[in-house]
């Protein structure tokens, strides 16, 4: 088989990361090792960049720039929401064609794999030669097939890092304290909360994610026992949490709050499930110091806190993709597998089909979560601590 | 003059700190440099540790711990909430008076202050020799007659890197951020959002700080004008501000919650004031991508981005104290002073009054503040830079 020769296009989707500008200078890095890949276009933000023709020559980066990009978190090509349907497909390979592109790269969730996916149907009915190959990208580390996500072991540093510093607050003025995290079907990013317990009752004490649907009575009865206990508790909450008839807390309160207002302040923010759930537990327990924090975006493009794993293999998934790109594969989404555990723990890279990784997601494995539904079992500390940046230490004053 | 030989006591008081165990071990150190004070008892969440005879012995704490607690953040000894009155005060200078305590160390804020300089002229007026020496600590770094307050700078380095990072995730997908950030009447910790700025357009491009009253239609239109020049723009609010007849907006919005109440949902929370901006911001401009998060208890007491400068100057403040209170004085505060620019930055400790720190606080300068009141000037970065820690460099690609 001759070797495709043409050019190639970079693209950048979705939720930006601490980790997703290394997947996409890996992609450069391995380009330039590669005669058969002409120019490397990279599309601002994402398919809109691609119709749009609004492309970046990345092969006139130095090797400086390059290395300062990827230590940049968010995504340096810009992201876009966009989530093309078979007629902005169409628009995308008709640029692909027009500028002789025969590679296309594009990092990012399932969503960007479905789009992926679809091009390389049409390309494969035109009889046009070209390669397709996806890198994965999440914090919500959602995706098929893969052992995990690039994306989600700096973000999970960020989570169990502000959990700790949270839990000495708690510990030092007690009383019953919320983190809402980001998730809202996988409970993967809230459930590595619990590295944050490394000595007797460090919390979180109580974990709720939405693979378990849980009612305000639950709720309720867990942090009072906790409370009985310690005189505190620190509680850790999915965004995406669903009462017992399924429907996702939000949506109860959004329609509660709909009833409530009359034209008047109308609440749907990022803060609604904190101030909900923090007013319910005021109020049933009658515990009157209880607080709660939305952690929000800054738990995707913080910087200075990067997962060195973490970046190591978001830019070995880049390289690698166009290292399958220029072998016989059309098209492909790269895993990652792993071996060992501990200090021990390695990966090594595969290729699955885009089918296999686009629309759907991967939940939170039974294995990890308690029978109570609330909270996460230590075997979960052996899959996700080899993914996480150092946490930094604690010490207390011994009890006398 | 004889020197004052007897007990010592410590506490720590108020919101915890990156650094406020820097000043405990501070003074634990200097502590037992001294042969005229025997024990030395660390009060368990403060004033009340005192009262309910609640104590630590601290030199049983070995050099290997007291590191390791110093890099601790939030409160080892346990912090209250408690601010004593005369009567509160009586019955800790009962527990002085049994347990032959001749030295009282304070680490708080302006309240703490005011506790300390309460038992001191108790002591006076019964003519008991009592050394009263309060240690400043306030992420706010609104205390009068010090420079700054240490603890300042290492929240100031969370907030400066949380906000570097929100603007890069809204560069990705563009559109208007609003980040809430603690400060209820001094506007410090928000104003040292502008350390994000280091680029060509970088955010925040809006501040608006409790010292400068602000109406929804200011907001809007300043909001509009970046969003015309930048296609997005980033807004960092403290959560103090007021509207114009000086109410401040977190209580309008309550009020209107309240009117909107009847028994449901009522959210009073945290998230209140990002979700009512947000959604005034939507519907005024109609603007669809409006996002908001509240920094909330992250800023107080986050690991891993302790300021080096602000951990150095809590230890040293903390050891001054002691150093101090073994002269010939009897009541201090301890004040910073500021010598130097830039890399010749270094500080001075000296003594002011109880009462120059107590109850009263101070506000951001005018000197630092645009005339529109909507933003700090480049000024305050020569004031707030050298208190805080490394920032992490960001890298775009070049516009070509």
């Amino acid at each position: 088989m001759t070797k495709v020769v043409g050019n190639a296009v970079v693209g950048q989707s979705g939720g930006p990361t601490g980790v997703i500008n290394q997947s996409l200078v890996g992609v450069i890095e391995e380009v330039c090792e590669h005669d058969c890949i002409k120019n490397l276009y990279g599309a601002h933000h994402g398919v809109q960049g691609i119709v749009n023709e609004d492309f970046y020559d990345l092969k006139k980066l130095s090797r400086r720039e390059l290395d300062e990009i990827a230590m940049t978190p968010s995504a340096a090509l810009g992201s876009t929401r966009d989530k093309p349907d078979q007629e902005y497909c169409s628009r995308i390979f008709e640029i692909f064609k027009k500028h002789d592109i025969r590679y296309f790269f594009y990092i990012g969730g399932n969503d960007s794999a479905s789009t992926a996916h679809i091009i390389n149907i049409m390309a494969q009915e035109a009889g046009y030669d070209l390669k397709v190959f996806h890198v994965p990208k999440t914090i919500d580390n959602d995706l098929l097939v893969t052992d995990h996500c690039p994306g989600y072991g700096t973000a999970a540093t960020f989570v169990a890092q502000a959990v700790i510093g949270d839990d000495l607050d708690n510990r030092a003025i007690p009383g019953i304290k919320l983190d809402i995290v980001m998730g809202r079907h996988a409970g993967f990013l809230t459930a590595a909360s619990m590295l944050a317990r490394r000595n007797e009752d460090d919390g979180p004490h109580l974990i709720y994610i939405p693979e378990r649907p849980v009612s305000k009575e639950q709720i309720c009865n867990d942090v009072q026992k906790v409370y009985d206990r310690l005189g505190r508790c620190m509680v850790v909450v999915s965004e995406g949490i669903s009462d017992v008839d399924h429907t996702p807390w939000t949506k109860k309160i959004q329609e509660n709050l709909d009833e409530d207002a009359h034209g008047n302040v109308q609440l749907s923010g990022t803060g609604a499930l904190a101030d909900f759930l923090s007013n319910t537990l005021k109020e049933e327990l009658k515990i009157s110091r209880v607080r709660a924090d939305t952690f929000g975006y800054l738990q995707r493009s913080f910087p200075g806190l990067i997962s060195p794993v973490d970046a190591a293999e978001a830019r070995y998934c880049g390289r690698m993709a166009v290292y399958y790109a220029v072998g016989p594969n059309s098209a492909a989404s790269v895993g990652m597998q792993r071996f060992g555990k501990g200090d021990r723990y390695r990966i090594d890279t595969f290729m699955t089909t885009l089918a296999s990784v686009a629309v759907k997601t991967k939940s939170l494995p039974d294995e990890y979560i308690n029978e109570e539904g609330n909270n996460i079992l230590p075997s979960f500390h052996e899959y996700v601590s080899p993914l996480v940046g150092p946490l930094p230490p604690v010490r207390f004053i011994p009890k006398q």
